[in-house]
């Protein structure tokens, strides 16, 4: 059900961006409870100039693979999921592809349940 | 007043995009009231390994021309509406520009009325 | 915090993107209390084709500059507030980089401000 849209630098390896998905929904999937194969991820890639953020903003130094992660997701999340979400992304993409903790920007939009159909027509999380 | 963001993979014709948005314009009209000419979609268009999305999660069967819509909408609909724009879209998609109802995931995102300026600089919607 | 969605035609300079991103920061310096170096822009480069709007919905006369400018936000603002950034937003943009306010496109998504991680996987926004 997450809708993740990941904006990053132009150039980085298959290898590399699966490598991200995978520990943002392994994040997922131990924090909010996300089953494994709900997976729908969108990459843009971003030539220089065409993204544009403050390398110092709240004292945090953000480097040339700084990425934008914003996960459309249901609104029945605590704030102590949303803070473990955070902290577990972080980790995980630090192994895996390898990115700097000051270089992973997320954002949450949350949404009612009734509005995500994931085929067929059918809001198939809404209850009966 | 909804912003479409439509995300498909590269290669589709000028015919097959201009086909989906009108199916997606109509199936607004008809089911939540949209005015016709209020139509303003944004398309990306993914190479391969740049849309990473399960092909089986939920026992549907998604394709290479698996297609992302996300609308942000005015949270003015009821749910039976928002059931019948997910039934409508893949109808109407169905036909023109010709994509199986498996292929087609829906997201909305609602925001306040007073949210959007269409232009001018003005919030059109904030009634007075 | 403002994560800014900024998508137009190809082929405008990075000066024009770069005003065009200043004269939106300003705006939300001025009318929403967004510190000057919170500062995040994805920009989305649109071929003809796949960027697909209304030239005259509510009257208003789009031409081949239409930007549609999309800001997540914390839900803390009033109403007046969005007010003063759509009209100030479309002021700033006409001087730099020369945007027609017909042209300006603007849609805010409203979120809770624990839901930003702005590095480190931390939630900044929560009040201890």
């Amino acid at each position: 059900m997450p809708l993740i849209r990941i904006n990053l630098s132009a150039g980085k390896s298959a290898e590399y961006r699966e490598g991200l998905a995978n520990s943002i929904q392994r994040a997922l999937v131990e924090t909010f409870n996300v089953p494994e194969d709900d997976q729908f991820v969108l990459f843009a890639e971003h030539e220089p100039g065409l993204m544009i953020y403050n390398r110092r903003y709240l004292g945090i130094e953000r480097g040339d693979d700084f990425v934008v992660i914003q996960l459309t997701v249901s609104n029945t999340r605590t704030l102590a999921q949303k803070e473990a979400l955070y902290r577990r992304i972080v980790e995980l993409a630090a192994e895996r592809p390898g990115v700097r903790q000051q270089d992973v920007f997320i954002n949450l939009v949350e949404v009612l349940p009734e509005n995500w159909s994931f085929g067929n027509g059918v809001a198939q999380y809404v209850k009966r």
